[in-house]
């Protein structure tokens, strides 16, 4: 824990860097026509190919660009160009939106004389519609990738469906002697236009890692940011998280073994949970972020399966929206948990405001927690006392607006 | 398939009877003072002791109701009377709630002069306040079972918190010669007063049958039945399901080698699915009912995890509530439940209207298909095509009035 929070504070934000602070980046943002207005497909190359690791959605109808992203980055782990276009999500749509995420592929590694398999393709938007081909390679001829600020906001726009703000996050950390740079751009709120859904996040960084190393780094990661955040409870048929190192930063290449290894580790979880918090903030109709932080678990995974209950709860989501302080609800949540939990040794606490002591009710005062309530990020604090397992969920509250936003759309 | 058919053919509904159509029981609702007007604690007790089987919440903060329930219903599977109260859960409430707990059950044992262990108790309503004894105590007092429908509506009204109505359930069959009746009621409606919950359910009859075996009905029974329902996809501190059968019907006590044992099960699946059905359409703030149906799953029990989880996606619930054909949000549902699926092989139905074909969307009227999502009972129909598993799980839509009832109780 504690040299956890060291490394937490060796590595620094940078908060006006994104995906193009780390060296030997370029991003650009088109507009392709499948959209009504706003630049619909954009994309990131490395001026080298680079490492690349990627976790994907884990729904039974992943979608075609994400078969055709795997099927890239398993080739040699190296990846050079990342395309993506909103408003389609190709998904549900067969062996002709297979070859189309193909296609896409292909037009791209063309346009920029790449090899097919150093391209990775993803799609959001409607489900079960097929990609405007045409469309399409007439955004690919119009992509002009960059350096500068405008170039990294028009690809964060580009990917963008119905987010009500670009995401981004950036962290450096000195590594080996080197300075390493790392920066994500992400989209995702939720369902707000009629199926429509999916988190897409993509991580550059200058490192020099390799591949193998790369996807070990992102999947610990990803369990303890990505995978904590929930908004409805529904997964969509098109998420990914890719990260691309293109060893610019001219370090030797970095493995577990390296006594910084963890600062690397610490830089992508910084990195990832900024992207992760804003994609929850985002949530559809959400006016609050909400954190929950569960301790004393059994094990650190079992801490994770708790806080993501709770934050997940409908009732929980709901009575944050209308600031009240029903820890009752809170119990209610963690009381289905798949986790050990002994019903007579729980606290919480509403930010500082003690609820719960040994699982008996705290009186506490009323005003103070409505009006802790009322604050835009609420922090939720579970003690289980039963063991010394940490772990965090993020997610919002539930509001008339999200209703709105889904039930009312083609109305 | 075609022997439940059959069976449940046989079984005829009794839409005038309920829990004092089964010979030998009475009931009576009172007005103990713990709610502001309506009637707050009952009863039903059986003329002569009678096999008893429940089942309980999983909640890892089970309240002491249900702790002293478990107590008598093990000591020998017999039980003679069933007291129940609103307004408070009695959860959360330590030693000091488990204590009065068992005086609730002292106090209607030695008012009716039964056995304490053959006295269950039930609690449902707001968690961490402690019982108001004197209040239950001179409740009790005031309880005069009888054997009328009003006696039987005063008990049904006794359980009720926010629930808009009361649910109460009535089959009747011929097994070994003598009518055999079976009657339910029932309460819950998801959290609408803040930290209220609880689904509670009674079932009378008059079968003999061991306690054992009823047991080893009731827990076949409940996982396609109150297993399969969901409001808000939280569980109740206080959830309990109780059969009590009492022999009066004079048939041979029936066994699982009975030929007319699957008879039995109809009539418990009957009266169950009725309750549960109610329960899911009285959901809090919804407007109708859904009922999702699985087939072609790898197993029956895979069949329900995938109706589970499509009806308890809150994307699915808000677009039934908007009247939108969104089969992208049943796709989505679908896509991460924990079961067998073949994303090439699926198909959809609203009602009877075909909206996806072996995973490829068919051209559908959207006209056709809002007007039948206006009805008040939704069917959506999913086929894996993967093997003969099939399931039913029911729910409700979510309207704006669930994020009212619940954000703005306390406000």
């Amino acid at each position: 824990m504690k040299q956890a929070l060291t490394e937490k504070s060796i590595v620094k934000e940078l908060k006006d860097g994104g995906i193009l602070t780390p060296k030997g980046f370029m991003a650009a943002g088109a507009y392709a026509g499948l959209r009504h207005k706003k630049l619909d497909i954009g994309m990131i190359m490395s001026e080298a190919p680079a490492s690349c690791a990627a976790v994907y959605t884990t729904s039974h109808f992943q979608a075609a660009p994400i078969r055709v992203s795997q099927d890239s980055i398993e080739k040699e782990g190296m990846v050079q160009a990342i395309v993506v276009n909103s408003a389609c999500a190709n998904a549900c749509t067969g062996e002709k939106g297979l070859k189309d995420a193909y296609k896409t592929r292909e037009l791209a590694a063309e346009k920029f004389g790449l090899l097919h398999q150093h391209v990775v393709v993803a799609s959001t938007g409607v489900i079960g519609e097929y990609l405007d081909m045409e469309k399409i390679d007439s955004g690919i001829q119009l992509l002009q990738p960059g350096k500068s600020k405008s170039d990294a906001e028009s690809f964060q726009t580009a990917i963008l469906t119905t987010d009500t703000n670009m995401k981004s996050s950036c962290f450096q950390a000195e590594i080996g002697g080197k300075q390493i740079s790392m920066g994500g751009a992400a989209k995702g709120s939720g369902m707000i236009h009629p199926n429509m859904a999916t988190m897409l996040a993509f991580v550059t960084t200058d490192a020099a890692i390799s591949s193998f190393y790369l996807n070990q780094a992102l999947k610990e990661v990803t369990d303890v940011t990505f995978n904590q955040i929930t908004v409805d409870g529904d997964t969509s048929t098109n998420d990914m998280v890719a990260v691309m190192a293109n060893g610019f930063a001219g370090n030797e290449p970095l493995t577990p073994s390296d006594p910084e290894w963890p600062l690397f580790i610490a830089l992508l979880k910084e990195n990832c949970i900024s992207l992760a918090k804003q994609i929850a903030r985002d949530g559809e109709g959400a006016t609050k972020l909400i954190e929950v932080t569960v301790s004393g678990a059994l094990n650190d995974e079992e801490a994770r399966v708790v806080a993501k209950q709770i934050v997940g709860s409908s009732l929980v989501k709901t009575a944050v929206y209308g600031t009240d302080a029903n820890w009752g609800r809170i119990v209610g949540a963690a009381g289905k948990a798949k986790a050990f939990i002994n019903p007579e040794t729980v606290d919480i606490k509403l930010g500082t405001i003690a609820i719960l002591e040994k699982s008996n009710p705290v009186e506490f005062c009323e005003e103070k927690a409505r009006s802790y309530l009322e604050k835009e990020v609420i922090c939720i604090d579970v003690h289980l006392n039963v063991g010394t397992g940490k772990g965090t969920a993020w997610g919002c509250d539930l509001s008339y607006d999200y209703v709105k936003i889904n039930a009312s759309y083609r109305t």
